[in-house]
């Protein structure tokens, strides 16, 4: 299958070992240990950074620092973007400070969406599911890349970087990173930059302080570009950016989940029977052809989509898993059996998660400046 | 001469009439007759324009219109700058609401001026200048691209405003427009766009209104390009922009003024020596060799220098300059009784400037929203 990857478009299996290197970020090892305690770090779901240590030393000496991410407030809240919900509540409880744009002008700029449809589908799929996912409203700003604050000065400066950061680089540089760019691509990336950098300066955290991005690989070129600018900068003054990178979350079939394909995907919202159905009908299966086969040669957890949603997020018990993966090679457990077990915990999982859901109405307000 | 009219560079002399064919502007004819008591509009001094029929219509129906523009804050405040401060000041009585950006973004992005010196320079040379030269603090905003206002909703509206507009244009459009074009350049002609088009969002006049950019014929290419885009953009609705084109005032020698030396300009801080020295040395003459000969060929006033001086700003009393223009032909007048004449009437109206200026320094800050 053929591979690629741009912040646009991902196709295809995705060899890890191979990005590493290409785009030449470290992998993550000796993580202190409350990262361990953490499903997505202690299983190399999140599995690469660059300059990590800025952060990991501010926690140490008990310095500030910012977590920053962003939401593309498109299709449906699935499975795949709770893995970096899941990261945001993790670096708020280490005490980081949160910041989350809504990327509504990249929508209307990328994708042609209207501001209004992004702001309906920015509270009603995206922080809804935060706040229900367990984000607190401390120490934390949301806001939408089209109307960055209430305060006039945040705003001012917000902007004024953007328009700053294009001093410092070339299209050449933009086609490098992109391949094709538009003059609203080009827009929307310089707005991405400063959403990354904007927490240094004087009028948001008072000045520069490590500040760690958590994305997919596919969001590399997007950091290195950010990276690239903020080092030819002399005033304002930045700390270099830090970044984590998580593997994808596989689709039902196994390539890259796609928001305009319903059972590509599992949603926050799907409902007990939906789950069974896509988990049955859809769920790509390591398993053998016929049930006599697999218990001869067992299953292939790797390419399972059912043990790869227990492993990245809806089995946190290490023992469980391990004999899960095991019985599953060995034939002792069948795709059928699997696949009941994935839909129960996805299902028991949900459940939990929708009655919180439904409480999070009155609290949107709060959590939106 | 070469002749090269981009936004960016003006050189050698300018065929007026060639423009208008080649920019497709109109001529100004059949103006209302407050236009005609005005020495720029009466004396073509102002000469073309696109669209001011929505702007008349809006006067004579007592309906709301703005009058948009912008300064360059670099360089000294000299003549030609009080040309276009002139038109401010006549649509401003003329009822129209005065928009004045003060471009340190632009200046950032193509001149790598700091945003420090923008803001001095735009006070030193330019809003002392306005002041004593009789703008008003009603119905006026001025303000500085990197922080367009106090209240965030204006702010975040403007800089939208920016962000959008890269959805409705092209690189070639740009590339056809400029010549040359870099990332910095792009968002500086992305921002002026949103410059001129801002006055017609909710969040300013409250809707759609008409808007006079009054600008010399070398900026056109901005216009044109605000005016593409603008078409293309459904929502917010816009009312297409009006435009009026004012020929240069020439240098001491002649050509366009350079802000990098201060003898191609007088400066409206110069002292009467100054004055003095630059017409006498300076002044290009349309004189001849010697005296003898001038008086019986007479002299060329259209490439004289202190001539155009006083058509342009210094002489508004029409029967005076035609007697002035007459004797000059016939060679009664000679070149250094019109240059003794020019200095007069600069160095009064200097004077006179220079005293009113001294008197600004407290009122700076109302004008600075």
């Amino acid at each position: 299958m053929p591979q690629k990857i741009t912040p646009w478009e991902v196709e295809g299996y995705i060899n890890y070992d191979k990005l590493i290197k290409e785009f030449g970020v470290q992998s993550l090892n000796n993580l202190p240990k409350e990262f361990e305690k953490e499903l997505i770090f202690r299983r190399g779901i999140v599995f690469a950074h660059r300059d990590i240590q800025r952060v990991l030393e501010a926690k140490k000496n008990k310095k500030p620092f910012v977590m920053m991410t962003g939401l593309m407030p498109t299709g449906r809240f699935h499975i795949g973007h709770a893995l970096i919900v899941q990261q945001m509540i993790f670096w708020q409880k280490l005490g980081a400070k949160i910041y989350i744009t809504i990327a509504d002008v990249e929508a209307y700029l990328s994708r042609n969406q209207s501001f209004e449809d992004s702001r309906r589908i920015a509270i009603e799929e995206y922080i809804k599911n935060y706040i229900a996912l367990g984000l607190d409203k401390k120490n934390l700003e949301i806001y939408f890349q089209s109307e960055r604050s209430r305060d006039a000065k945040k705003s001012n400066a917000y902007y004024k970087l953007q328009n700053l950061l294009a001093r410092h680089v070339t299209f050449n540089e933009f086609k490098g990173a992109y391949g094709d760019v538009t003059p609203g691509k080009m827009l929307a990336s310089l707005l991405q930059a400063s959403d990354m950098l904007h927490p240094q300066l004087p009028e948001f955290e008072g000045g520069p302080l490590p500040v760690i991005v958590p994305v997919g690989i596919d969001q590399d070129p997007h950091l290195r570009l950010a990276r690239d600018i903020s080092k030819r900068i002399k005033s304002p003054e930045f700390v270099q950016l830090s970044s984590t990178y998580n593997i994808f979350m596989p689709s039902l079939s196994g390539g890259k989940m796609s928001s305009s394909d319903p059972n590509s995907f599992i949603a926050l919202t799907d409902s007990p029977t939906d789950v069974e159905n896509k988990i049955k009908r859809y769920a790509f299966s390591g398993g053998q052809q016929t049930l006599e086969e697999h218990r001869k040669k067992g299953g292939n957890p790797i390419i399972d989509v059912s043990f790869q949603y227990l492993r990245m997020m809806f089995e946190p018990d290490d023992k469980k898993l391990a004999k899960i993966e095991s019985d599953y090679k060995s034939g002792k457990l069948t795709t059928g059996e699997l696949k009941e077990y994935t839909i129960e915990k996805i299902n028991a999982f949900l459940k939990e998660h929708q009655k919180k859901r439904k409480l999070t109405e009155k609290q949107v307000n709060k959590f939106l400046m």
